[in-house]
């Protein structure tokens, strides 16, 4: 047998045994809100990892962008999402790949926590921040508007593909 | 915009909007019982894969082994797993790692189906099966032998590391 554990049992709250809860990012580094970050899979036989994000109500991840991709799953909860110009509600268990270069941020509610899963690339790129020209470019968008500055709920939205029936 | 859904939605019954519901394997290539399939994320920028697994209750994956990793998240449910020479209870969301080479093999209970994600290298070897010597190599532990002959019911676990508590 390898060394170091095969099975991690799962704790309550969204927590694994001897897995860290960690910060999202480097304090400072980028905006975000009331997100944490676990890591349950990064093994060097694997060119990918396994991360579990989760944002307490009114949390929200950085609006970034990089040649990397993610590959998501909603675990637990609902909240909204920006996936270039969509802004869309997601549930548990909804699928959302982000694609290369594309502007994404997730958002929580105001009522409840959002937990999703994140497969991404071992080897990847710095994540690129908006400049200012960038963010006004994207707000010209109401929707987007709308989003970026939390006032977006779900049931409320008024994009075109409206809520997740 | 990149081309393809970003977004899959979820739907009832575990199942996601475009994605097809599969065979585990080709029929008669290896053993394995009441066994599907779902390729959640197979993207040309992403080095892994994200397959959730699904046995309906006395269904059984592949006893094998291989380099390749595996990474497994217990999805729905519980059900008993094979790693190497450990016999353990599993739940959702329990995370198992399968080292290379390691004899593996899920199974759910007689009562409710089991479902687990799976994340695996694009790039990977073929599966090896068990040959008759190994087989019976592996059954010398009595542990082992009542688990692949499906004797063993979570509670029932007589291995030392005993069920989950």
């Amino acid at each position: 047998m390898n060394d170091g554990p095969q099975i991690r049992p799962s704790l309550d709250g969204f927590r694994w045994e001897g897995v860290e809860l960690l910060a999202y990012k480097e304090e400072g580094s980028a905006p975000f809100k009331a997100i944490t970050r676990q890591v349950l899979f990064q093994r060097p036989e694997l060119q990918c990892e396994l991360r579990y994000f989760e944002m307490q109500p009114g949390g929200h991840s950085t609006l970034e962008r990089h040649e990397h991709v993610h590959a998501v799953m909603i675990f637990r909860g609902r909240g909204t999402c920006l996936v270039g110009e969509e802004v869309r509600e997601v549930a548990a268990p909804d699928l959302v790949f982000i694609p290369p270069m594309t502007w994404h941020q997730f958002r929580a509610t105001k009522d409840e926590p959002v937990g999703f899963l994140c497969m991404v690339n071992a080897e990847r790129d710095k994540p690129q921040l908006p400049t200012d020209a960038q963010l006004q470019e994207l707000k010209k968008k109401k929707v987007i508007a709308d989003f970026l500055d939390g006032r977006v709920a779900p049931g409320e939205m008024t994009n075109t593909n409206g809520p997740k029936s």
